[in-house]
């Protein structure tokens, strides 16, 4: 732990949430309620990029009002990035330019707010720090819609996209279901998760509302007979029925049902459109008229549905990163232990990065029921608190009220740095 | 004006909304509250095919509680169809089917919930009555998310899909913004709209919050090379840029931007698709990075973000069609008649059915940019008031408690009778 007082450095990485501004909320909160340990809370611009080109934020520039309205605003509100940063050995380059921009601007503390892939960036800025004798504590903020983070019970920004997931799911089967004499008889809803299936898996939700729903996990190899007889057994015994896609959702070669053939900077197959195709197999096959929606970015920026309870804990993580960094702890994430399933229990819990980086949590195969098409009771019981709650932002002239930050340059102090 | 005390005929029609169940629940609970002059109200099971084949709903089978929650449930809580009747030339064995059904269960008062198709039938009903001597009475409840029916100045079902393209737009482009730097740089969202593009026009609202928005209209021609320069200026101002597609944007020839070449019962082209078209487009052209989304039945569907001066709208037309029957008129459709912009004032006015009937409203010219691509102040100061205030459906562990009826059915009394 740094023995004078530092300066904090904040950053969003990776793909965006609901809820990943609670999390900057509950982390710039808490360091302003600590002045005396920790100084200024710099944010990066766009993320880890501002780190790099010495692009920093400077919050205390933002009123205590501003900061708490991002606490009901979705998005990344200093820009977040897809930037991966190689090994150490393959671009030390990158993580000694962090470092020179952590000393240059007195930072001891680095908050990376993200997911798998910046859990690992963040552990291995701990460990340079340590070889380059320039102390950082460095702690990760877990983020992901995904859910797919080792360790904690879940991950903020799950909570709230599996909300919408299942409101969605159930409100477009409402319609359906009124439609099916003359019209739609299967309606068929793409939803994000690359490789895990706990977005899709919140669809399931529904079924205790007598919903008929098929779910294609892309835990579970997409198998188009015993998928279409599926969807005809339910549509002749309920009239109609609605598919879950994940947009990960792959054959058995290992090729996506539907990849558009772009990649990201992460090198991630750039996904979406696998609704038109499941939908197009399923009016070729057996006939039935259909309808298809793609959620993508909508999802997982629903702000106005957002679980209560993924609000809370996503500035909980916030505020226990700052309190871990306080008490001098380096290289860990604050996890959600879970205590019990109903009542719905959690601690904030402790885990070391090490154990965290780079390891992707998918679907246990007990929470998919054997046809591999639905959710078992044990999944329902994982899910069920995660949606619990609604957290409603406010409305100015029917529109919610979301801030957007004055984000004020700190001044520069070193050379340019291309990124490459 | 009949005599003795008549049951009622109720049933929904075409697409179902947010708020078509409100405007059910005006119908029946002002129906219950004048039990000395109308009896029963029996709704159609799948909407008029209800009606055709004697399958007939005993509302007054469901409790005071049951019909309440209608106001707070999305969907066509007895079934709706797309079923549209010929003229009374080419089919008059269904409308005399009809009216058989209707004095076979006594009925005098027939409410038809729907778009134009529906005023028409509506209106044919009314006057084969009087061509066969059975008195009913004939009136026409308003619905349609695609805000084209004449003379009322909007339909029941548009504030609420208008508010949540608004919304939705608005938390995706804030993503986007987010992730300007490395990813995403246009993201594209396709709305429903066939003909008209007042729903794509909400999307133009969130301008005022400093989004950067193209809007393809379904009333001007698709000009490939206009768009993309649009788009390009506007990512080389902004860094991003959100794109809002009517399903109904066409190409000069009139060609849909994506026909998936099926039609429903009305004849029109089955739509969607036409967001991966236009992304596809940008990628090609400028290279851009994109996301595209298309929100189908998710955003007629939801109740959730439902606006609440379109909720009360659809319960004062049920209501006021109620108490319209029971002055005596005949072939008429109440309306909401709009007295001021700001503050926001209507008042509920009638118009005969004879000019309701297959006319449709387009968006004005004036309501769109002079580019074609945005919409004006004065489409501004139409749209605002009807997306105004919320109006949240109660939650049980996470989703909204939305009502299914029991939907009793009345015993038949006549022959069975084919649909052709």
């Amino acid at each position: 732990m740094a023995t004078t007082k530092k300066n904090a450095f904040y950053a969003q990485s990776g793909g965006v949430t609901a809820v990943i501004n609670a999390s900057a909320c509950g982390v710039i909160q808490t360091a302003r309620a600590h002045k005396g340990k920790i100084g200024k809370v710099y944010a990066g611009r766009n993320g880890i990029i501002g780190a790099l080109t010495e692009d920093l934020i400077d919050t205390s520039k933002e009123s205590a009002a501003a900061i708490e309205a991002l606490r009901s605003t979705p998005s990344g509100a200093f820009g977040s990035c897809r930037y991966k940063l190689k090994s150490l050995e393959a671009n030390k380059r990158e993580y000694e330019r962090l470092i020179e921009v952590f000393r240059a601007h007195d930072i001891g503390y680095f908050f990376y707010n993200g997911g798998g892939d910046s859990a690992d960036t963040c552990f291995k800025v701990s460990q340079l720090s340590q070889a380059m004798g320039y102390p950082i504590q460095a702690i990760h903020v877990p983020k992901t819609v995904d859910n797919d983070l080792p360790i904690t019970d879940c991950c903020p920004g799950f909570g709230s996209v599996a909300k919408y997931v299942a409101v969605s799911t159930l409100e477009a089967s409402f319609d359906v279901r009124s439609m099916k004499e003359t019209s739609t008889k299967v309606f068929v809803v793409e939803v994000m998760g690359r490789h895990a299936g706990w977005i899709a898996a919140a669809g399931g939700l529904v079924e205790e509302h007598g919903i008929p729903v098929v779910i294609l996990f892309p835990e579970i190899e997409f198998d188009r007979e015993k998928f279409l007889a599926r969807v005809d057994a339910l549509v002749k015994q309920h009239g109609y029925c609605t598919v879950v896609v994940s947009e990960g959702c792959h054959n058995a070669d290992g090729s996506f049902l539907a990849e558009q053939g772009t990649r990201d900077a992460f090198g991630h197959a750039q996904l979406g459109g696998a609704a038109p195709v499941v939908a197009g197999m399923v009016k070729e096959a057996l006939g039935y008229k259909f309808h298809w929606a793609v959620a993508d970015y909508l999802q997982r920026a629903a702000r106005h549905i957002a679980s209560k309870t993924d609000v809370k804990q996503a500035y909980e993580l916030g505020k226990k990163a700052v309190e871990l960094a306080i008490k001098g702890e380096n290289a860990v994430m604050p996890t959600i232990d879970r205590l019990s399933d109903a009542p719905y229990r959690y601690r904030i819990g402790v885990a070391p990065l090490a154990k965290v980086a780079n390891v992707e949590k998918f679907m246990p195969r007990d929470f998919i029921t054997r046809d591999g098409f639905g959710i078992t009771e044990k999944c329902r019981r994982y899910l069920a608190p995660l949606i619990q709650g609604e957290d409603y932002p406010k409305y100015r002239n029917g529109l919610p009220v979301y801030v957007t930050l004055k984000n004020v340059a700190v001044p520069k102090k070193l050379p340019a740095f291309a990124l490459k």
